[in-house]
Formats: structure tokens, sequence, C-alpha cells
């Protein structure tokens, strides 16, 4: 059993007995499943999002995650408020950087989030090497000659490093192999199933419960590993029974709320 | 069979024949599983927020529930307009008070909301009690000497009753016992499952399908009784069959879709 | 095998093959599941709103789908936006009126919306009707006489084929028989299931699934027949093992990912 299996394992048990608050700001399309998954996996999901309360529901959460898939400017303000407050009393808060790169309403919008300091960045390799621009990366430079551009997420890696460096934060790029960092250490799993991308939001739902594990544990970098490894190891299981992606959601909720600590030591495929 | 399941199923019945559009205010997580429940049971859903049109559109529906969970400023002026046109014109209308007392913008809402003479309130046992202290109730006196406090229910229901009582309305304090009471009658029921608390918002569900009963049947305390009765056996029935929470609640659907009034008569527990 | 037929498994292996990117416009109860349609069926689906954003992201999409299920004054603002920068850059729209009639400032939308040159308008017979009034089609004399009631689409066939024409436009009138007209070409289809109309937003899903195929097909005409034609038979097979409604959503997105085209070839039934 690997070091991260282990506190994967204690920090899941730790989880379901501690069942954290988390405040999600998130997307329209996500709201539905990344409540399912906290509270799939034993987290207690808060969507709360207006300005007037904000700062007060946030001292009884243990975390705060910000998802900017459906934009506007009002939800912009509340993302704003929610994380300077997150900023101000210390809660460690995750952004979940949705179609970072596509426009440039969306790059402003994630400009003046990374400079509220979050906890942490997860995203798809294409979202993390935008995010890596917009805070002053040289992406170009980063990417790696020579690499199987197939593995969309060994593009991403040295941008993720260079903008956990930056910001002082973990990133996580995730996809068919997942790639996590604080700039310094760094870890790499292979689980998960390519049924994930054919169910929406399962990204956002996991950028949720990164949360519930950045609200257990100080080490942002442990704590975002355990939820990566955790919900790779439950993606890959619930893939094994399943039809088609209906049926995968399905068993996703069912695993997330069923693996065990000795599961997920079991299947981890920590990659070098 | 108790006086209360025959009514239940007299009501299921005549909720299947005449479909009644329940227009719901409801917050973002549950638009999904909300509208889906009310399908499943045979009413017709409408998810209708906007002032410009609400007054128009309520003329049809047959009832309307409001609930506060995702608020925004805008979102309130919807409820305000919504909830006043349908105390001028009549219809019954329930209140979802989400997350009462966690925050004081919440319960200002709340404040609000309840002088509009809701025919209902429905939520878990601390939201009630938070509601009853907002409408003045003394909550602490109200709360039971020497009760077992694993019963959530029970601790809430001097206040529901005194809530009652002071609003003339019908409150419901649900979870693993259910308490209704219009501050005269009372009832109890104690079906259900652990797992309709691991699904999101099905407790918004809930009190959209008390929607349906009300708009009808007149008497608010029958009408939710009913709508809860039989939401309780449904899911009693179907977490029979759940692996966990993702297929605890795709079964639920389908058994709100096919529970017939002998079931609920021959399952629901009525406790003293 | 029929010409349509033909035509939709070429379309189909297209999509698959293409994965068109679909920007919706559209309303909360579907976010969820229109998405997961799209992504099912194997197009790529972005829930995109901000005016903001809109005229850039519109750039990479292939098609613009606005659905008006949920309004307020500022949805509305972000509809016009996104259906005039699909006029003036060339992008086909889909537009579905939900709730066409039910209320006038539902149907101002639409009257706006309506002039910003959609490709196809896809509803139920009510709302087809309902459009085709506010575009100025004299309905009541388009309503054939001695037809079966029992078949709604019947009733909005010549609505249908007037609001086609005037427009220069799509229009399909779906439900238990699907109608679909150019004002010249027209096709019926006899598939689908009753239990398609017990889960919600199943037919805002479907406007989303012709924004796939209007993105790989400019005959407009073809490309909705073809979608239509699929998602009917998709239903038709995802109903025979389902026990309701919630087991019947998790069918029907499973059979979305696996039909075939000689499954479709196969079971569509094309009606004189």
């Amino acid at each position: 059993m690997t070091e991260i299996s282990r506190s994967a394992g204690v920090l899941l048990e730790a989880l379901r007995a501690q069942r954290p608050l988390v405040q999600n700001i998130t997307n329209f399309v996500s709201m539905d499943v990344a409540a399912n998954a906290l509270l799939a996996i034993g987290a207690s999901p808060a969507m709360v999002h207006a300005p007037e309360e904000t700062p007060e529901f946030l001292g009884f959460a243990g975390a705060l995650v910000v998802n900017i898939g459906t934009l506007s400017a009002q939800w912009v303000e509340s993302m704003h408020v929610a994380a300077s407050s997150a900023l101000a009393i210390g809660k460690p808060w995750a952004l979940d950087p949705v179609g970072a790169g596509a426009t440039s309403f969306r790059n402003h919008v994630i400009e003046h989030l990374i400079a509220l300091k979050p906890a942490l960045i997860r995203g798809n390799a294409s979202e993390i090497m935008a995010v890596a621009k917009i805070a002053g990366v040289d992406v170009a430079a980063a990417r790696p000659k020579g690499v199987d551009s197939a593995n969309a997420t060994a593009e991403a890696e040295g941008a993720a490093q260079a903008l956990a460096a930056r910001l002082g934060c973990v990133v996580a790029a995730t996809g068919a192999v997942d790639f996590i960092t604080d700039g310094t250490r760094a870890i790499r799993f292979a689980n998960g199933s390519p049924l994930m991308e054919r169910v929406t939001a399962l990204g956002c739902a996991l950028t949720g419960v990164c949360g519930a594990f950045l609200a257990l544990e100080k080490d942002a970098f442990i704590a975002t590993a355990a939820a990566i490894a955790i919900y790779g190891v439950a993606g890959e299981m619930a893939a094994e029974g399943a039809a088609g992606p209906g049926s995968f959601r399905v068993a996703f909720l069912d695993r997330l709320a069923a693996i065990t600590p000795a599961e997920v030591a079991a299947r981890l495929k920590v990659v070098a």
C-alpha cells in the first residue's frame, strides 16, 4: 500500500465521520450531480451563492468551491464575494476554471479569482494550460517535447507545476491520467474510465469532492490527491458493470457511497 | 386501514386522473428531481418564476410551491410576487424554508414570506424550529423535556404545533419520523429510508408533491398528510432493492409512478 | 430502408466522428438531462449564456439552441444576444418555445425570437399552434376537420406547415406522432414511448440533439428529421426494459450512446 492510498483511506473515514459542510458556487448543469456526489461520499453540500449571506454562511462551512461553468455578471460578483471572504477568514477554497481559454470574458474572471489565493485549481489539461497562461506562465516553454500527445495530461504537466509554484497552491489536471502538484511534490494516477467524460459535470463534482477533503486536511496536496484517488477508483469500479453513461452515473454514485479504504488501496494505480 | 391511508389512496387516484398543474419556484439543485417526482406521481409541474408572468400563470395552476434553497435578491422578488399573487387569488401555496436559521438574510426572507399566509410549511426539524423562532414562538419553551433526542422530529413537535397555531397553516417536520399538524390535529408517520437523506433535494421534491395534493384537497392537513404518507411508503419500498443513493433515486421515481393505494394502506406506519 | 433512415445513419456516424459543439441557452430544469443527452449521443454540449461571451463563444460552436423554459428578463436578454449573433454570423439555431401561449410575457419573447430566423422551431402540438398564432398564421383555419383528436400532432400539422412556410424554417411538432416540415416537404414518425412524457425535459433535450444535427447538415429538414428519428427509436428501445420513469431515463441515455444506424433503419416507423 502506497503512502497516498493510506492517507486516502484515513481521510475517507474521517470524512464519513465528520461530514464536512462544503459551500458550492457552481454552474447550473452540475448542481444536481455535484450535490449528489458530495452526499454519496459522505459530505454535506450547500449550494449558496447570494453575496448577502455568503460571508455569514462561510463561517460554518469547512471549505468553498467556486466553479465558473455557467457565468453571468451577477454570479461573477457572488464568486468574488465568496472567494474574498474565504481568503479573509482563512477557509480553503477550490477553483474549477471550466472553459478557461474559451473567451476573454472567462479569462478575465479567472484572472481576478486566482488573485484570491485558491488552495486548489482543478481542471482538464486544456483548462489548466489556459489558467497557467493567464497567470503569466510561459506555457509553450513548459510543454514537454517528444511526449505521447494522446495523453493530454502529460502536455499540461509543466504548465501545472509552474502555475502551482507561481500561485503557491495545488494544481490538478485530470483526465485519463491525473496529475496533482503543489509545485514541489507531484503524483500521477491512472484510474477512472472513459465513461466519466460521457456524463456531464463529473469533473465539476470532483472539484466539489476535493473541497470536502480540503475541509479535513490542511495539506492541500494530500487532500487533493486523496480525493482524486478515491474518485478515480470509484469511477473505474462503477464502469465495470455499466451499460452506458446513464447506468454509469447511477453506479458511480452508489460506488462513491460504498467504496472502502481497502478498495482504494488495492486498485489505485500510481504511475511514474 | 386507517382513515389517513384511505384519504391518501383516494387523493392519489384523483391526482392521477386530474394531473394538477403545480407552479414551482424552486432552487437550482432541485429543479430536475422535483419536476421528475411530480411527473412520476402523476402531476404536471411547471417551473416558472418571472414576476412578469407569474400572476397570469398562477391563474391556471392548482397550487404554488416556493423553495428558498438557492436564494438571490432577484429570486426573492420572484417569490414575493408569486406568494402575494397566490394570496390575492386564493390559491394554496407551500413554503419550503431550506436552510432556515443559517443566515440572517435567509431568516429575513422567511419572515416576509410567512406573512403571505402559506397553506403549508414543510422542512426538517431544525428548519421548522428556526421558522417558529422567526414567527415569534418561544422555541425553548416548546421543546419537550426528556425526549429521545435521537429523534430530531420529536424536538420540533412543540415548535411545529405552536407555529401552525400562530400562522393558521399546516406545518410538517419530516425526517425519520414525520410530524404534521395544523395546530389542532396532528399525525406522525415512521416510513421512509435513511437513503432519502443521501439524495439531494428529495425534501424539496416532497414539498412539490405536497403542492400537488394541496391543489386537489381543500383541507391542507389531509392533503399534506396524504402526500407525506405516500412519499414515505414509496421511499421505503424503493430502498429495499437499492444498492446506494444512485440506484435509490432511480427506484424511488419508478415507485412514485407505480405505488398503489393498497400499498400505502398496507405499509403506512402511523405512530402514536 | 427509407431514405430518411439512411440519412439518419450517415449523420449519426458523422456526429460521433466530429463531436459538434452545441451552445445551449436552456432552462434550469433541462440543464442536466440536455447536456447528458448530447454527450450520450456523441456531441459536445456547452451551456453558455452570458451576453459578455456569447458572440465570441458562438464562433467555435456548430449550432445554438435557445430554450425559453425558465424565463427571466436577464435570460431573455441572453437569448436575444445569442440568436442575433447566430443570425449575424450564419450559425444555425433552434428555438424550443416551452410554454408558448401560456402567458403574454412568453408570447412576447417568442415574437421577438422568431424574427431572428431560427433554422428550427421544435415543440409539442400546443406550443407549435401557439407559435403559429404569434407569427400571424390563422390557426383555426389550419386545423384539420374530422381528424382523430386523440392524435394531438395531427391538430397542429396545418399550423406547423403554415408557420414553416411563413418563417422559411423547419418546424417540428413532436409527441406520440412527430411531424416535421419545412413548409414544402413533410414527414411523420410514430416511434417513442409514453414514458418520454413522464421524464422532465426530454423534449428540451431533443431540441438540443436537433442542434447537434443542424451543426452537421445544412439541410435543416434532413437534420431535424434524422435527429427526431434516432431519438424516437432510442426512446422506444429504452422503454422496453424500463420499470418506470426513473429507470427509463437511465436506459434512454444508455441507448442514445449505443444506438446504431441499423437499429434506426430497422425500427423507424414512417407514417403516411
